[in-house]
């Protein structure tokens, strides 16, 4: 199986991407104790929460206590997503790893779900970068709708590299290629991961998949194939997105941890203690979730052989 | 994205692999109802029933009379499973266009699914196979556990290779790799499926993988960049092991389809007439399924843009 890199990061978002869209409140004591839980697996980074409005999430009303009541642990990095120049302050204030700019690539979901063009998000990231640099954080740039959105349909690669070419020339540190609404297809992901990978070689590029058309494990496959080595990836399958009813959510850590490990690829996670971390979160969201490893078991699981044979 | 073949060809295996596992009675006339609903498709083949004893499978008792009910559909092959000589007396006397003959590639399995080990299986085909050459139907064997036993762990590669050979052999024509309860992943898949096509090119192997761990669609496209052109999957995501339980079915067939379909791989079914037959699963097998894109959507699914932006 042809390949690039041996070795997978993974960055967990389940605390943001996945608790942003519940419909159960979960406390902050919890929400920290789910962030030191996943300290401990030995993923590579926790996107812990976001700096954003209250008003707009009330779900992570929270952030600054979050970040705040949290083990850091050394090497992992703590990401918060920062949607704007006062979130930045805020995120700096805090102490964080790194912090996470979205935009989208097409004009509709950008409109619907940040309420500016993408000429505008690139215009806030020159603030906001102007702001973190030198402070130490990593920065990273989210580009939304990557592979395809809801509402506009293709989203051209021309229209893609275009955009990270302009972020990086922004100042922006590594891009995530996002599949908000889990469009794309593993022939479209390999396309686009090869030419990113092979122009900026430098650049850490992020998958970030939703499992929506059940092809999450297929895309980060086609993706590691063509030299990606980190992905996004939500705890028990968390997530989903508010603009496309029916999407089951993020692509899930532990599914994408055990597909890994069984290939030989190193993710650096352990991964029965990501499998006990998940078995908690029914209860903490109140709602079954999509996982399937936690229910199945690892493919390492033995049977006894029935009785009496 | 590397790969061999352009053109994937499916066998639906949900009547046969899918409705032998379910709780409630499925009636002859919803059967027929459903394999008459694929065969309008385009699918390659579909696996209608098992010519096995009524005892052992009470759910598919009604085998002739589901073989004789449907209607035949020009290029769509018919196929049985055929557990032994009289099965297969039963199933050439039905007029089938293919009978698949099951064997396990590990003692555990082999014993517990089949009460004998895989040299009585293979001396049994030899049987079999004697009936029926000259024929016409055309003559498939399936190797459970190819990729793991969940009783007996790994099954070697060596070990699978030295069946598939004693399968040409004895006059198998094709040969289906079958991951019975979710173990394979893709580097696994792909390692043997190269190993096979390139030593048999001229045989039809076909992947049956079961979505257990999530990685079905992976293993699949897996299978595809080494070469493979056929693949079992079960509408709706149907099927199971009763051996393996929280096991969730067969690799779901319209997300299969609608995988290569985005991908530009030729599959010739009609994928918008696949999911409206899955939507009818649910009220015929009593419970929600897995399939992701009948509830999802496919990829091309465009939503209105929220109002007052």
């Amino acid at each position: 199986m042809s390949h690039r890199g041996e070795r997978v990061y993974i960055n967990d978002v389940a605390p943001r991407d996945g608790l942003q869209i519940e419909k159960q409140w979960v406390t902050t004591e919890d929400k920290i104790r789910l962030i030191d839980g996943l300290s401990t697996t030995g993923l590579d980074k926790i996107e812990a929460t976001s700096f954003v409005s209250p008003k707009a999430i009330p779900n992570l009303a929270d952030a600054a206590k979050v970040v705040e009541g949290i083990r850091r642990v050394p090497g992992v990095d703590i990401v918060v997503l920062v949607p704007n120049v006062k979130g930045c302050e805020r995120a700096l204030a805090s102490g964080v790893d790194e912090i996470n700019l979205v935009m989208s690539a097409s004009d509709s979901h950008s409109r619907a779900n940040l309420r500016m063009t993408p000429e505008q998000s690139l215009q806030q990231f020159a603030e906001i970068i102007r702001l973190a640099q030198g402070s130490g954080v990593f920065i990273n740039a989210s580009l939304s709708t990557t592979f395809g959105c809801p509402f506009d349909g293709d989203v051209s690669e021309a229209r893609v590299v275009g955009f990270v070419e302009r972020l990086l020339e922004l100042g922006v540190q590594g891009v995530s290629l996002c599949d908000t609404t889990g469009m794309a297809n593993p022939a479209q992901v390999a396309r686009l991961c090869e030419s990113v990978v092979t122009r900026w070689s430098r650049t850490p590029f992020t998958l970030h998949v939703h499992n929506t058309r059940g092809m999450g494990l297929a895309n980060c496959l086609a993706a590691w194939q063509s030299g990606i080595q980190h992905f996004d990836a939500a705890l028990g399958g968390l997530g989903g997105c508010p603009f496309a009813p029916g999407a089951t959510g993020n692509v899930c850590t532990e599914d994408l941890v055990h597909m890994f490990e069984q290939m030989g690829v190193d993710t650096g996670v352990d991964l029965e203690a990501l499998i006990a971390l998940s078995a908690t979160l029914p209860e903490l969201v109140g709602h079954d979730v999509p996982g399937q490893v936690v229910k199945a078991g690892t493919s390492d699981r033995r049977y006894p052989c029935p009785a009496g044979l």
